[in-house]
């Protein structure tokens, strides 16, 4: 009964037997391996971008700061929201990449997406002190929120028009990006480029690799100076075709949609279940994640027969009937018995 | 006949071995897997150091640049070879790191080795100014040398001890620390702590593993700050299992000591057998990598046939007779019989 | 009528007689001149801080960014008003001194003061995650605020005291140091180490000085990386002398406090008058600086007189009989009689 | 008998009667004011050059450092001499600012100039390793060199021409640019942009003002870069016109020349006394430096007497007989009484 984090659970079988394939003889290193030539030709083939730069890197705080060190220069800000895990939960590693950049909070504290009200009131305040204030910079979307919640294809245009008007671009936090896209039913193009995004951190941990994520430029004039970027990191692998295995094994077939949709179905079951206890949810829950009210006394019997997750506020000392919000999140490797298991326990069963 | 790097061979059978293994069911995320208590454990005991900070990161520049960013500030000047990887091979990824500090070259320029003399003569170099020049900051030590060298224990402790008597801490860049030790026959106390060094990259990618480095602080003082610094260059993993899978499988029985021990006896048989031919050595190849002086012809009938390989110093444009350097590396995976097949080529049979 | 802000007027006739003086011979240079003993002398002496260490840089926001960061680690997060200097006013420049530090803004949008609460609340929220959130940094508090009001003594002991409950140290921005002293009627010392502020801005350029701003550290534990960081930021003067001589010009006799009282009586004279015309003020002109709402009709007349000074919300197109908020400033050099000369405008007459 | 530096004396009465006609009334602040477009305008007319950007900041480490973080990016090697100001007297300030550039050495240790051969070997040690190594960026060239010769022109266009076969901007630090353009009789546009310079750090201080360098770009393409470069550094000066006040007197008339005409005769005037005496030079003095080895006894007679000056290399301690180096360094404001005194001193009359 494991819903701490997308983070924690196992990684696909396809997953570890493409490392185990790619793990034969010799192979040329830093990405001259011949297995990233076939990621490359795929992801540009998935999201229907031919002229796309495409690069891995080994977690998604570094996807995010280098794509956005990318695009913004030290004496811009970025705009994102309050619960972006950019602003969040990075310990300043934008801050960090870019060199001093700053971040602007398009979204009221605790709240899940900027909306284009809020993000152009946003970018405004930047507008008229010249040389003195912070410059405008990218547009950072996350997708699926961090607080489960999709954009749709709509909002997410909204907000890119709204970028596009200032001329600002538009980076796209897809940690769950394949969560969101089997949610919204769309294809990877619609949820980026036809919309407007111009960089993407295209997940690939969360959702059944071992530490693998893309970040893709759709105009390639992005490449040297993220390669060069990525290498002062200290984010080239040496040893690449480990990370491009884990790619190919991902999305080879429908691996990477079939894993998303599982974990989706996994939240939907979980979801329904707690509703018809009674719950209510501080967001809908839309992807593989939700935060949902519970009083004491279930958390306690919960946490106490072993199940584990994080309480989002509050604690567990005081009154039993008192609500408690938890973040609930499944990944593909659930199954509905131990959601089941889980919803009788809630239930009191 | 692969001898481009070690970074080029397969990983181990027994690292990817843990890999699978340790890839079941949950665990918890950045650090807090159970594999990572057992590496803390098991490196702790290997270097005969109960109280030193133990961390996993998946590259080589990473493990130079985080560990030295701790031990230096950004007004000082770390000491280190003209050849060094972190002044030659990184992308100013420790400028970076350190937020702008300065490397001095305590050797001249394709010298393998700094003496206590040269390392003295640069620390003198930034006496007298006060505020105006960069600050004596770590002195940085490659082990094995970029040109395939070992450092005796009696030399590095004498490099210790000039760090030192001016109070300045040292790091070892250990991207091929077991080839080292086993080149030696010495124990990883002695060839870190016992001769003075104060962090270490303990290099597993260049041995055998798919892309894992421990950075060791023997006094843990360190630790909270690298910690930050880890997390904010988005160095730590979520799924830090993987990292911690591949370490222990490395450190398993003497995994690590025998893939040194057959790379650096593969090296030598490989040396062995072109100094028969009458090659000459840029420096004596004392661990598993070699500059070897070899006729133009020689060269061009080796790659005709397959062999992989970097020119270290000209190109095969000209004269056949003329002599052109050569870098081999060997790694674990390397046989004798394909080492005999290079050097039949070598030898014109 | 110059009202556009207190750094448009001329300089102290204390301060170009003191540069006249000092610029005699020979000086040895770097902030080796007698003058800056001098300068140290009186400022410990002024502040009733024998131990404080004391520096003199050009600029605000290079006093700011530089005492900050000297107080900041680069994981770490700057408690301040969303108005602040520091975060609306200096294009990043603390985020660039700091190596990539963040600021968390402890006060609504457009509020001028911290409270206890709203300070504790920014504090707490990055209390509980680990390495992954911006760590806790120091608090920076404005007085005069940027909205022309002044913390009380009981309000600053009230906020360094929460500040101090987390082991925060505190930053005091005093560009206007003396108006709000003036202001408050009480010492340097009450108003800042006794207090609770670590480190000061203590602004002289507002006040009647061409350039020159000190830091005062009242722990001089912080001096030899102040020093160190003003040298690599180029803000270490050769010719030093030139500003120690502004600050021995400024702080003799009491030329720095009757160049904040008058300033300080320029702006209540203009306040009153405006309030007698039935003008309201956003927030109560409390030193030198008021932000005051007249008819859109008024701000014409004025400005077509050669009125000077910035509209803080709002343009003047459209209708006459709206309001529009101004920004107005007294410096030490307006007077009466330019007072009254727009007041008079302002009314009609 | 002050030889110590050309910052250690007076500003040129033309320069402080310049700040205090600028003290009259208010001025737009940063940048705004009148005096600076007199300043732009002198300036392009000096340099025969309109189109260029110009802006004054406050010390040489400043004008260097933002100049050259315009030109660099932070993945890139600045290419010096072992001796350049930007290596050895700012305290990693051109890391800082260029966000972590590293400083190639082009010349050896105690040379004073590049030659083209030796840049051009330098600029080709970074050549074949792809995003490895640092890549290659601007040349950074010292006139008046650091051990007081002058690059004539046909140097500096020789240097120029092999930076741009590689395509490789030209930084110009010019802290005594003008003792240099007089001890060639040149004009400002020769000894820049015709040669092939594309940015200039024009010094002021040393050459009798009290703190001002200009930054000038030959191409506007970087002004903007540059200005929001200078705001978060914390180099743009609120009250602008006490720094464009202080060049406009040191620019007005040929003020700026007689100051360099009047010091190289000082310096030409020392250097033949000392001559006379015997005395040899490390370097030919050609500006108003120079580096002049005495016997030990000469310098204590000297330093007795009260002549200030710096030792070079070794110390007054041993015996008398044995050289000692020293930097004599004059300013515009000694003259040949003190010289000779100071001559007669040398020869022990």
């Amino acid at each position: 009964m494991h819903f701490a984090s997308d983070n924690s659970g196992a990684a696909l079988p396809e997953v570890l037997a493409a490392i185990t394939e790619a793990n034969d003889g010799y192979a040329m290193g830093y990405g001259d391996d011949v297995e990233m030539t076939q990621v490359t030709a795929k992801i540009r083939k998935i999201f229907e971008a031919p002229e796309a730069a495409v690069y891995l890197v080994s977690t998604g705080t570094t996807a995010n700061s280098l794509a956005l060190a990318t695009l913004c220069d030290p004496w811009q800000t970025i705009f994102c929201t309050e619960v972006a895990h950019i602003h969040k939960d990075e310990c300043n590693a934008p801050e960090f990449y870019t060199g001093g950049a700053k971040l602007t909070l398009a979204a009221d504290k605790d709240v899940d997406k900027m909306t284009p009200a809020s993000l152009r009131a946003a970018i405004e305040v930047e507008e008229t002190r010249g040389v003195h204030g912070p410059q405008r910079g990218p547009v950072s979307i996350t997708q699926v929120t961090e607080y489960g919640t999709v954009y749709t294809l709509a909002e997410l245009t909204a907000l890119c028009d709204v970028a596009k008007s200032y001329d600002l671009p538009v980076h796209l936090d897809g940690a769950r990006f394949t969560n969101a896209m089997v949610a919204l039913g769309c294809t990877p193009a619609e949820m980026t480029w036809k919309a407007g995004v111009d960089a993407v951190s295209f997940g690939g941990t969360k959702n059944g690799c071992m530490g693998v994520e893309a970040v893709i430029f759709f105009d390639p004039k992005h490449a040297w100076e993220f390669e060069l970027r990525r290498k002062r990191g200290g984010h080239l692998f040496s040893k690449h075709r480990y990370l491009s295995a884990q790619m190919l094994g991902y999305l080879q077939d429908d691996v990477w949609i079939e894993a998303a949709t599982k974990a989706n179905a996994n939240a939907a079951h979980l979801a329904g279940g707690l509703r018809a206890l009674g719950a209510t949810f501080k967001y809908p829950p839309q992807a593989n994640m939700m935060f949902v009210a519970l009083p004491r006394a279930t958390h306690k019997r919960l946490l106490d027969a072993g199940a584990v997750y994080h309480l989002w506020d509050g604690t567990l000392e005081g009154d039993d009937a008192e609500m408690v919000t938890a973040r609930l999140v499944c990944d593909w490797s659930l199954n509905k018995e131990v959601i089941d298991q889980f919803l009788d326990l809630a239930a009191g069963k």
